[in-house]
């Protein structure tokens, strides 16, 4: 089930110079489907990443924030499903290091140009013998038009792979930027289970790259919310492969805002994706809260209200249960909120006026909306000028059935 | 649906000198059932209260803190279910006085002396005609042992009514307490949408009643989640009729403590029994955190994993993804959590050892234990010698299903 979500069309999705990418089925957890993804960087490809705030942080990833700690430069990331090589103690750690060191053999590079990532159930050692004999494969089967086939690769309970890539003009040369992601539950701000790797052809310093993605992120994925878990194996990875002419990026120049809108609108297309194709999701609701006295305060209105199960049951339902979003707006963590300055409109439709029923507001007009599968939620909180929008789904019988059976 | 709750026994509940109830079918939302309580105090007795942090506060629970705020002498509770009459503006406020203003005329008492309880859909009005009706009856039909009657009148999705007694004896004089509670969603620490009044005949000067309802909140309604939830309503009344015939209580002296006790007992059986009654519960799930720093991390740690879907959808598929609770855990907002240090148990079995799988724990062990219908999950945190108890349910398609068919 997903919502308004189609396959991505192979020839939308553009190469980037400098990237190569390959799949293998390594029986994993199933057989006959993809569950490795190799992306090889050309050298001078420089990386910046954002790691989950778990604290419960999963061994690829303390080795990758490590290797990413050593410098910028990287030849190579390597993603397996089925294990999440969380809770596994120091043998996970071992583990993954252990898949850098064969890899690196492998593409004859140094062991810390890699970073390693997994997803899958939580506290199960990784399976390192398929994965390691696999490794050949994919370095022969390296090729810049398989990123469609990586973001099949990457699936979890995913139903379908998440691709996008998007294109402009930085001072005469052609910008393209491609990206993938996975993830459709353990979905919450500050990283959701989701994995997503971005690359593109400019050509930035490391240090802006840092920059960027930070902003990036902090308009895109930590504002998507499936069920308000954090996993511990969440990453977001940009890749600069700097092949393109125009004169490096090192300032917050025009340049830069040119690529971050290029950026912003990929992450964005790939963030919405994990929300449209979220575990069980019958509907895809934005969450816009307005008039906040700061950005934090309307992050947590839209974060308390897209977390409620009550709520998520009622979007579910198409019931016009309205009353269930100010209880949850009341349980928002802020100072002296004060209900009767609170307006809410369900799409254009106003039914709360200074924090209770409005006047021209009717059963069947809410019930008109709620019907809908694609509905705006909007709060207005009168307090201040402060604003932020963050996108959810309902909560449905089908994502109990899928994280009931999910491992069996 | 219930986990080990069984319907109390009429006989087991005990009058207390000073309260009379009376029930009322005035269909409010459904016909035959009744919908209306009224709960009447002899002269001399002190009232304490607590209610909900909600900042979307409904109406009667305005008044009834207000009312309470003049003094803790009161004369009567009245108790609607079907509107929560909250989100209902100033017309909401108007309502809730009203129906106080005619039953005090009916019960020649001041307005004041009574406070007022609703609990049902949010953004509702209050009925005032319906209920206004029924208080003639409801003052008629007073009698002291009609605890059971009004237990079952301030049922919502409660499938079984909640009520109970305990006994003890302060200085020769015998003291009974008999307690009654609803709510079986929206339950959450900091109140839930629960409804609880317990009476004692004890003697007891309304300070240190009001110091008691503190330290038996805490320990119990406070400690119970459903679904994180914490409504617009939620209330926990303890009236002393003062009927006893042993010196006043009016200081923290072994009077006091024995008085505590009775009525932890009680607090502690009607809040367990509104997780028993969850919605949708399949399972009744006791989390127990040791080794804490301080007791407000443990609190922490107990309420993120018990209010997280994953770990919840796994403790409904009787599914021993374990890694789940090691995930929800690392999401606590703990400075400096060290995964590393801390050991998980399922019952007595040793699932985590120093945050990774432990050596001995098998999946056919784990399912053993996921398999029960009561389950401690015990966590040491190894930072210290604080400790929490918590208690919750698992997250079933019939979760789901009440709370996207409540209304219709």
């Amino acid at each position: 089930m997903s919502v308004n979500l189609k396959r991505p069309n192979k020839e939308n999705i553009l190469n980037i110079s400098g990237i190569k990418l390959s799949t293998a089925e390594s029986g994993l957890k199933y057989n006959n489907r993809k569950d490795l993804a190799l992306i090889a960087l050309d050298e001078g490809a420089v990386v910046a990443g954002v790691f989950t705030k778990n604290q419960f942080i999963a061994a690829p990833v303390v080795i990758a924030k490590s290797n990413l700690n050593i410098g910028p430069h990287k030849r190579a990331f390597i993603i397996n499903t089925g294990s999440a090589n969380a809770g596994t103690g120091k043998k996970g750690l071992e583990d993954a290091k252990e898949i850098c060191n064969v890899l690196a053999s492998s593409l004859k590079i140094d062991s810390n140009e890699i970073l390693p990532f997994s997803t899958g159930v939580i506290m199960a050692y990784l399976p390192t013998d398929k994965i390691k004999e696999s490794i050949p494969l994919l370095v022969d089967n390296l090729n810049a038009d398989n990123w469609l086939d990586a973001a099949e690769a990457i699936m979890t309970t995913d139903t379908i792979p998440k691709a996008a890539s998007t294109s402009g003009v930085i001072d005469d040369s052609k910008i393209l930027v491609t990206g993938i992601s996975k993830g459709s539950g353990m979905i919450n701000p500050n990283m959701a289970t989701m994995l997503a790797f971005i690359g593109t052809n400019a050509n930035i310093s490391a240090e802006m790259l840092q920059e960027l993605i930070k902003e990036v992120t902090e308009k895109t994925f930590n504002k998507i919310s499936v069920d308000g878990e954090t996993s511990t194996n969440d990453s977001f990875i940009i890749v600069a492969t700097n092949k393109a002419d125009h004169k490096q990026i090192t300032s917050k120049n025009k340049h830069y805002e040119i690529l971050k809108d290029l950026l912003m609108d990929n992450a964005m297309e790939l963030s919405q994706a994990i929300i449209r194709d979220g575990e069980g999701a019958t509907k895809f609701i934005e969450i816009v809260v307005e008039q906040g006295e700061n950005e934090k305060d309307c992050d947590e209105i839209a974060k308390v209200i897209a977390n409620s199960a009550l709520v998520k049951t009622a979007f579910f339902a198409s019931d016009p249960n309205l009353g269930r979003i100010l209880a949850a707006l009341g349980n928002a963590q802020i100072e002296g909120l004060d209900p009767s300055l609170i307006n809410i409109f369900l799409n254009d439709l106003l039914f709360a006026k200074n924090g209770s029923i409005a006047a021209d507001y009717s059963e069947l007009k809410g019930s008109e909306e709620m019907n809908k599968n694609e509905i705006c939620l909007k709060i207005q909180m009168g307090r201040g000028l402060a604003t932020s929008t963050m996108w959810t789904t309902d909560l449905s019988y089908d994502y109990v059935k899928i994280n009931s059976e999910y491992r069996t």
